[in-house]
């Protein structure tokens, strides 16, 4: 179960905030409850663990299986939540090494992330003498980014087995019945899969969307889905000492009410990067409008505490930690003991990593609160997959809460808009001609 | 050469910042160029790129070559700035992906940079059946992190060939004549490097720091220094219309000034982002101190844009952007015409990757100015070795003057200790007995 830990930053908070917060969590739990709430065409996430569609998890578990038959690699293209949280999953449970280990499932590359020309090389190298299939998830298909790959790599799977069996190995996750990727799907004889209506792109890894991909590498999604569904449960009961997400949501907004303007996310495993990458959209974008909004940010720890951490013992006192504690390794790795002791760790000589690692926590933890930084604990009983589904649907619940005590639509995006525009009318897109006249004057002033 | 463009800033910050500026660069950049400033005794960076130790340089390309041709794996050990530097130069010059890549050059792991269990077990994995080598980064040899690696990974190194051969395959860089790993280096015979005393961690990425593991990955070491030189002597200057690292601390200082707390560094090559992590480190543990400092932070875009970009264009408003724009890239990829047109790019087919890359540039810097972020960019004209090595002696010297602007010890960070230190006590360490039980009756209370 998660368990959140506040004892390190009621010092930091207005007294009495849990209190003083109770009705605004409520009214926003139940908006959450009800999807009556700003932006509730975008709820669908609350229940997806519960009522997610059976037939179509069956069929993605088939489709990975057939990719992981007849594929060395999987070619992912997707943006934002159509690749972030995938990652973040494989990552976490696979490892970030995942690539470079041996194993029984495919290779997965993720492009269509981004405009690096270097990037689609590198991919289409290794893909040189692989077979490889194609997810493209797009709910529109009109996306720059997951447009421009999947030109690329659909050419150069068409190449590799001409048009009809290439057919056979692109799956493409989109929209339910409209938009360019879905007739082009329809009309190639792509499998499909949907990217829900009422669900968005950053709450979407437990859909099709993250779903295949980290089925692919081999996760046990169903434990995945169990985990998000018992999280469900505890996130569903309207009491601040039951359930977890309150606890999160009140004391990150207090913390910001109280002037922190900047949450770190903080995790002890390489592994875990990726995830803290899904947590900054996830609350970056649901937050980050209207002028308000924490700014998310993210380290691994202890590596960075050679690194941020100078600047987050003794830095400007803007910020606050949330730091992810998952609870034991995999693997127990005991230190050696060293009869010459020249680097004089033979204390720790016959400890196990998770001891040292355990400490290594408490020490910063009460070093970095003795600094002036407000703390969270945000512990795991372990980082399986059931596990990581509950931190995932504790991670997105308490987004939903949080948008709504900040008083913004946590569910929509607007700001994303502008950039894409700008860039349209720049790349001389028909239609924008007069936008691209007046960038165009700017870029000269 | 390095270009730094501050149109984007200039209405976000105090009219004149550079003319009332100008007389405290100049004083900062005295202190950088006579050594006198406060902490001196760390700005042995500043003439390092000319003035470096040849014969030592001669036997770092010597000992790659050996690497090179009795190894296919090389495990570096290092944390802080005995890790990020030689990561971020390898992940941008060869690849995010250098170990996936078929190469005549070993694989390179970095450990010894975290507590974790299951990051050892998985590089020792990866090992498997591998001859391979260590170089052990450490000033002192007693660093925890890398400490405790150094003993596994020599531990398995001396029951693969044995201890003879094995000190053999082991390359200590540490201090040029004391400390626990330079004894056990003498004693057991293996060839040190020196990582000199006038210079700190963040800034040794030029030393043989950084340059071991960058040669072994196969970069031409020489052309990273003539690049760093190259910039030295730029730099040297003191003109701001000549001088870009004035250029760029003066306006950060400027902004931070203004209000804006955080600074994000954004490029729009997924190889870039261990450059952003090494920044992140050179520019938070230098200023992060007395309470003051601007908050680093990275995206990589235009992956990002799709997750931070919302917070970005209507978030708070208390940051600003720093791009860094690498030139050409090293690959031409054309987009391809599709008959169908079912995505709508067909105004894109026949334009190459980097000028579609460049309007997103374009397009989302007017997008983000318009939100009410400010805007430096730093642009260079490719991004080979020679000018990584110029931007990577621009941002170390911007780094140097930004310091003195804020008026803090730019090269201390005795914040690190904080952790350690209670880290220590709890590990049952002998001598911090005190402070141990001092802390576990804070962690039961």
């Amino acid at each position: 179960m998660i368990q959140v830990n506040l004892t390190n930053m009621q010092a930091f908070a207005e007294e009495g905030f849990q209190t003083r917060l109770a009705s605004e969590l409520r009214t926003a739990h139940e908006h959450l409850q009800h999807h009556d709430g700003v932006g509730s065409d975008f709820t669908g996430w609350v229940e997806l663990p519960a009522n997610y569609d059976r037939e179509e998890f069956a069929r993605i578990q088939k489709a990975a299986a057939k990719i992981q038959s007849d594929s060395q690699a999987l070619v992912v293209i997707g943006i934002g939540g159509s690749y972030l949280g995938a990652r973040g999953v494989i990552e976490c449970l696979c490892s970030a090494n995942y690539n470079l280990k041996k194993k029984n499932t495919p290779n997965i590359y993720f492009t269509g992330n981004g405009l690096s020309s270097d990037q689609l090389s590198e991919v289409a190298q290794l893909l040189e003498g692989q077979d490889f299939s194609i997810n493209v998830i797009s709910k529109s298909g009109t996306t720059t980014e997951p447009a421009v790959a999947f030109r690329f790599f659909r050419k150069l799977l068409e190449d590799k087995y001409g048009k009809e069996e290439a057919a056979k190995r692109i799956y493409a996750t989109t929209d339910r019945a409209r938009g360019a990727l879905k007739s082009l799907a329809d009309q190639a004889g792509y499998e499909t899969f949907v990217v829900p209506d009422d669900v968005g792109g950053r709450f979407s890894v437990l859909t099709a969307v993250g779903l295949l991909p980290i089925a692919v590498a081999g996760v046990d999604i169903q434990a995945l889905m169990d985990g998000a569904k018992s999280m469900m449960e505890t996130c569903s009961v309207a009491d601040a000492a039951a359930n977890p997400a309150w606890q999160y949501a009140a004391a990150r907004f207090a913390l910001y009410q109280a002037g922190k303007k900047i949450e770190i996310l903080a995790a002890y495993e390489p592994n875990f990067r990726f995830m803290c990458e899904w947590w900054k959209q996830l609350y970056g974008e649901s937050e980050g409008k209207d002028g308000k909004g924490l700014f998310p940010a993210s380290v691994e720890f202890t590596a960075d505490l050679h690194s941020m951490g100078q600047y987050i013992q003794q830095g400007e006192r803007h910020l606050f930690e949330t730091v992810v504690r998952l609870g034991k390794s995999k693997t127990c790795n005991i230190v050696p003991f060293d009869e010459v002791n020249g680097d004089g760790l033979n204390f720790l000589a016959g400890k196990d990593m998770d001891f040292i690692r355990q400490q290594a926590m408490d020490g910063t933890l009460l070093a970095h609160v003795a600094g002036g930084v407000p703390n969270i604990i945000v512990s795991t009983d372990g980082c399986d997959a059931f596990e990581l589904g509950q931190l995932i649907y504790f991670f997105e619940y308490s987004c939903g809460l949080s948008g709504y005590l900040l008083q913004v639509n946590p569910f929509d995006q607007p700001g994303v808009e502008a950039y894409k525009k700008n860039m349209f009318a720049l790349l001389g897109k028909p239609g924008y001609e007069e936008l691209r006249q007046e960038l165009l004057s700017k870029l000269q002033g």
